[in-house]
Parts: structure tokens; C-alpha cells; sequence
């Protein structure tokens, strides 16, 4: 089935006596195996231990003798701001920038999204008149989306427009009605590429048509979180358009503040952020950011370098966490078909990167799906996480994070999921209007 | 002279042909310092490359098979937002704190100082009426000091009250007449230990009138920025009272945040920055940074563990880095004391730590001199940069940091600021009143 199209409620066609059965059989089930004492984890886009070891070289790459940049800099001391000019190179590609409109920095693009909202409402951004905080400020919101974007909006008191994602991106229409009819509304939230949690990728036109949209906002921004730039599973790739090339064709370059970072290329704790944009917004965060660092980890940043060497080092990286990650999608794909296909009871993505499966229930079936799993000892990312305030108006989206458990652990959580599917199903879903 | 008494103007008790004599001398003399095209930098508190070398095995101290902490979590991947248990517990010492009441992030503490204010005005503190950007908010700022702080008031709009510091720590009778009179005095600055610039350790007196003072403002902070708890200089040490014990004693728990990091302790670039408090203050610390990031980079945390194992290792450490230092600041107080002592041009500090030496000119002197120096190839911290925006009321002092340079630049460039200073009181000083 498609992504985005709703299932169609099929519980209707059964009489009364066969839901009964069905429960009774799904429930016999569910005891079964929640007496296996399961303790399994599906929530985060946590590498595994195996992608981490892809890695570990860079627990060891310098030594001793090997802490100067290719121009001689300490890179144990302080300074450089904007990051190692080699590890700037390295990474540009990850947000399809020259080195020179890109930072990079610690070790978390959460935190450069969050710093850029928080210097927006408190100082502005080029081309405003002003604090976004002095007014009213409303992001719009694709959905489902990913839920520390949400909360960094509810966290400065930003309001949020949820707007439809659909399989080649946001419903630009509405996107550009409200952007154009509501100097409020300052920005949007995109991962642009294997979107979390649904997969998708830009389409080039919705590329052009968020570069050129009208805004009533003079200084309306794209937050542009590529997470997944180069996050193949191994079974294709998706292109996505640049939006800085866009953005510059359309005459809005300051349009779209882009961010990425290493986390799930070398390790996820120890890896680095990266953010970037036109030559204007750049001096914006450099300016600011000199008032809060001297300067990031060069080290760390050094060790990237020595790593991979190069963008190929990092797609040749790339395609060995693809190894380790596709079997883990293959086998949700494989329990969701075997125990949910053709029922009607769910929708659910087949991504060709990033770290989630998208699944769509019967509305108003998730959270229930969601507490029978935690019954089970399933930990599922909370229901209406993926919606702003963790509210999704129609309760039937749910985020699967296959990356992190084992190969047979996924498999059983994802059987204990089926279940809970279809008893929610059952137990949950409104009876249709007759 | 002790420090803070000011210089008396000597230069009236030449007739003007004696004086036009000595000018003439040092010009002459300046002039054959600049023929030697001295290049030397004395402007910022940085460690030197041998300083630097005792951190090196901070690069090579993990291994393949060594990422994982005491309680087996894998530090390569994301969590634990405070911070590694046992580097909490080796750097607790450094606030004088429970481990609990810790954090450990990434390489800056300023940037926690920042973060912390920024908090503070977007939503406000624990045991406050809601953020403090709602009103005027202004900081008490002992001077000379940080030029860091200030900038960060100075960027996010709060108003700065000079206080002087004294021999023992800031003028406390107007720290709490200030303190008392107006709530919109929400903070003061303090670098308690070895002070930055006038290398002044705050008396136990002074840390009690801190804690106990009654406050305008319920939600009144100190931001105890204890950037050098462990910096001596091997000629002694001072105490510092603990500011957690003497606000818990005053009952205002609450009233003190806390800053520290390892950057002149292992390496300035690759350190950890610390903060603590209350256990109040570490929930809404802990509440805003869980908006921001998963959580620090843990390797490098591991890393100082690994390498420091103890806070007896950061003595060692520190004793080994004062044996690079002390010759440095000797020779700063040898050449000053040679070229400019008994003149009564200028008072100067002799710290037991810390990492600069603070030089009152006479007064209207200390711009000159700067521009002077420069002009002969030595570069100091700009006039006033220990003062709120910049600017010396007396134009007085100055910031020498000696760490960085080699001994030889040193005492050269100790030679060029002296007959600068000696150029400068001929030529600025006013002329006393008849």
C-alpha cells in the first residue's frame, strides 16, 4: 500500500463471534510470548554495537606525533572557531556546501538547531527586523516528523502548523499558503533526505517550490536537518536537490540554514555536528558562536580526518553500515508482510536509507498497539511522539527503530508488534459509520 | 605595593628637561627593540606547547578494545547527558561538589556560562518569576575581570555595575548595597580563585558575605567561574572557601552556579567543561541541555579518566605545568621589578596562580602603552578588556599573559612593555593638580 494512504478499516467485515475468536487466539499469543520475559528496545535510532566497531579506528588514529592540521595548527590548543579547514572540507559534501559556508563543531547537530532557533528568538537572523521572541513565532511542522525538533519549538514556546508529509515531501500547498499568509510563521522543520520516521525524500520540485515560495516573513528559514545525507541501506539511493542551489536561484540564498553530522557515519556519541548556509548566515553563527566558545574539539575533528581521508572514505564507510543495517530492515519488512500484509490493519514504509520504518494502524489504534508492546517487554517510540506536543490527532503512527536490537531480537519484537497490531485492531479501531 | 593602591604620579617631580632627557632615551631605546622585528603575543591566557606535550597521552589512552565505562556503557554511543559517572567523580573536586551536583560536557566551560544566562533570560531559574529577558536584568561585574563574561552580558543586553576587586575579593560593602537595593541585579561574575585578571583568591569572609547577603532579587545567581581551582604557580597556594557549603550553611542552596573545566589542565582545545550546583539547579540544568543534545562525547571523557585516574593525578598534572609556567611569571616579575620598580609608574600583581599578572599604569596610560607595544611587535590584551564594554574608566590597566610565549619572548617582551609604560608616563599621565 502506499505511503500516506490510510488503511481502510477491516475489522468491519467480520461479524462479531469471529473478532471474538481472533482476539482470543491473538491474546493466547500475546501470553506466549510475553512469557519469554522479553526486554526489547525499538525506540531510538541507536547504532549497533557492530556499526560502532565500523569506527574504532578512530579511538587510535593519532598518536603522539599526529595533532597538527595540514597548515600547522595545534589542533590541542584553542582556537578556530569555524572548525579544522580539512574536517570543514571533509564534510561539506554533507550538506552539498562549499567548505567555506560550512562549521563544524562539537558533537551533536541537535544542538546547532537548537542554538539557531534560540540566537533567532533572541537576536534575530540576517535579512529580520529583529527578535523572532519580540512576536508571535510558528514553525510549520511536516508529519510525522521527528519529535527534538518538536521539542525544541514547545521548549521556546514557538507555535507549531502540523502539515502533511506525503511521499515526496511536505503538502507544498499548504506549505506555501501559510508561509505566504502569516508574517508568524518564521520557519519550517525537514529532514529532507530518508525522512524520520517516513523514509521519503525531497521530490526536486518541492525543492524549487521551498526556495522560491513567497514568504510574509522577510526572514522565514528552512531548518534543513540532512541527517541522513549519505545513509543508504543498500538497496538504491535517493538524490536530493540541493537547497542552497535553490535557494540561490530563487533569490532567497539566506533562505535555508542546513545542518548534518557524523553521528551515524562514525560514532554516535563521539562524531560532529556539522551546519552551514550562505555567506551572511554564516557570519550570523560565527558571530555568535564567538561569544560562547573559543572553539570546537579539533582533535575529534582531526581524527575524522585521518579516518576517512576523504567523502569516499566516508560512502565506502557508508556502505558497511549499510551491510549491517539492511538485514535488520529486510527482516521488519519481512514479519510486517508475513503477519500484516493484505489484512488492511497497517500502512508502512520501505525506506531506501536513514533509521526508521514508518508504520500508519487504524486510526486511533497506536497508543494502544504501543502499551500492549510495553506489556510484552517491547519499548516503542511513544505514540504521537512523531506529531508536535506528541499529539497525533488521528493515533496511528508509529516510529520503528530496527538499527540498534539484534537480528533475532528484531524479529521477535516486530512478531510481538504484529500482534499488538492486530488486537489493537480489533479492541480499538472505530466501528465505521454504517 | 599592594595591589589595587594606585600609583602617585611621579613624573611631576621632574622638571621638564629632565624629563625630555629620559624621553628621549627610551625612544632611542624603543627604537632599537623595534629593529629587532619582534613578533610576540602576550594577549591571551593560553597554554604553551610544552604544557600541551604533558597532555599527550590523553591521545593515545584509549584503545580498540577500551570504550566502555565502569558500569559498562559504551561511550561511543549516544546518552548519559550529565556526563560519565567517573569523570563527574574526577572532576567534582574542581567545584568542590558531589559528584551528583556535577556535570561534565564538552570543551568549554564558557559555554556553559553562556547557555546558563541565555537560560536564565528565555525561561528563568529555579526559585525566580519567570525568565529574566521579561525585565531589565543587570550583573554585578568586579573589575578587573573576565572580559569573556562581560561579552555575554554585553551580547544578550544586561547591564553591567563595575565593583572593584580588592586584595580579597570584590568591594562586598557595595556588592550587597547593590545587591539589596534593586531586583533587577539578578547575577554577579566571579573567577573566586586567582583571579582573571589580578590572580586574587576571595577570602573566606568575602565567600560567607557572597552566600548569606539578602538579595532584591529571590532568584539573585552567582556565576563562580572557578577557572583555575588547581592552577598554582609552585610558589604556595591559597583556599578557597567552598561557595556550595557556605550558601547551604545561609540557606540560599540555590544561589550559586558553578563553572570549571580541564582546558589548562589537560589540553585547551580537548578538555571537559564542568558545572554544578544545587541539586535545583542540576534539574533545570539537566531540564534545558535534554532539549539540546543526546548527550556529551563520552570517548573524550573516558580519555581523561583514563589518563588522570584520580584528582591526585590532576595535582601531578598541575604541579608539572607549573614547572613550565613558574620561570615564565618569574621572569615577568624580574623584569618589571628591574626596569620599573621604585618608579612609581605602575603597581602590578605577583599571584600564587592562574595565568596572568595585572599591571595598573598611572592613570590615561594604558591605551598608549598598548599602542606603543604594538608598534614595536608586542601584542597585549586590548585597554579596558578587563572592563564591562571595554572601557577603563582610568585607563589603567592591564592584562600581561605569559604562559604561551618562550622565555626569551618573554623577558623581551617584558622589556618593550616596560619602556613603554616608562614612555607612556611621560607622555599620557596627567598632569598633577598644583
Amino acid at each position: 500500500m502506499a505511503y500516506g494512504a490510510a488503511p481502510m478499516n477491516p475489522v468491519a467485515a467480520f461479524d462479531d463471534a469471529s473478532l471474538r475468536k481472533q482476539e482470543n487466539e491473538l491474546d493466547q499469543r500475546l501470553t506466549r510470548l510475553k512469557s519469554e520475559g522479553l526486554r526489547l528496545d525499538m525506540s531510538r535510532g541507536k547504532p549497533a554495537p557492530e556499526q560502532l566497531d565500523l569506527g574504532l579506528g578512530l579511538l587510535t588514529v593519532l598518536d603522539a606525533a599526529d595533532y597538527r592540521s595540514a597548515a600547522g595548527v595545534d589542533c590541542r590548543n584553542y582556537g578556530l572557531l569555524e572548525g579544522l579547514p580539512e574536517a570543514r572540507k571533509l564534510l561539506a559534501g554533507l550538506l552539498d556546501l562549499p567548505p567555506d559556508n560550512v562549521i563544524v563543531s562539537g558533537n551533536s547537530s541537535l544542538e546547532l538547531m537548537h542554538d539557531s532557533v534560540a540566537r533567532a528568538l533572541s537576536h534575530g537572523v540576517p535579512g529580520g527586523d529583529g527578535p523572532w521572541g519580540k512576536g508571535a513565532t510558528t514553525f510549520l511542522c511536516p508529519v510525522p516528523g521527528y519529535d527534538r525538533h518538536f521539542t525544541i519549538c514547545q521548549h521556546f514556546g514557538i507555535g507549531m502548523i502540523p502539515v502533511p508529509m506525503g511521499a515526496r515531501g511536505p503538502d507544498m500547498d499548504a506549505v506555501e499558503r501559510l508561509a505566504a499568509s502569516d508574517p508568524a510563521v518564521k520557519g519550517i522543520w525537514l529532514v529532507p533526505k530518508y525522512s524520520n520516521p517516513s523514509g521519503i525524500t525531497l521530490d526536486d520540485d518541492v525543492v524549487d517550490r521551498l526556495a522560491r515560495m513567497p514568504t510574509a516573513a522577510p526572514d522565514f528559514r528552512i531548518l534543513w536537518d540532512n541527517a541522513y545525507a549519505v545513509h543508504e541501506l543498500g538497496n538504491g539511493s535517493d538524490e536530493l536537490k540541493s537547497i542552497f542551489a535553490a535557494c540561490q536561484a530563487a533569490g532567497t540564498p539566506d533562505r535555508a540554514l542546513l545542518f548534518s553530522s557524523t553521528s551515524k557515519i562514525s560514532l554516535a556519541g563521539a562524531g560532529l555536528g556539522v551546519m552551514g548556509g550562505s555567506d551572511r548566515n554564516l557570519t550570523w553563527m560565527v558571530q555568535h558562536m564567538s561569544k560562547r566558545t573559543i572553539g570546537p574539539d579539533k582533535l575529534t575533528q582531526l581524527r575524522h580526518v585521518r579516518f576517512f581521508k576523504d567523502f569516499d572514505g566516508i560512502k565506502a564507510q557508508m556502505r558497511a553500515h549499510a551491510k549491517v543495517l539492511a538485514p535488520k530492515f529486510d527482516a521488519v519488512q519481512r514479519v510486517l508482510e508475513s503477519e500484516l500484509g493484505g489484512l488492511g490493519v497497517a500502512t508502512w514504509t520501505k525506506p531506501r536509507g536513514g533509521y526508521f520504518v514508518s508504520v500508519d494502524t487504524l486510526d486511533g489504534c497506536a497508543k494502544e498497539v504501543i502499551r500492549i508492546a510495553a506489556s510484552a517487554g517491547v519499548k516503542l517510540t511513544d505514540a504521537g511522539a512523531t506529531f508536535p506536543l506528541g499529539k497525533d490527532p488521528r493515533d496511528r503512527n508509529i516510529r520503528i527503530a530496527p538499527s540498534f536490537p539484534t537480528l533475532p531480537e528484531i524479529t521477535k519484537a516486530m512478531e510481538v508488534f504484529s500482534v499488538c497490531v492486530k488486537l489493537a485492531s480489533i479492541r480499538c479501531s472505530p466501528a465505521p459509520s454504517s
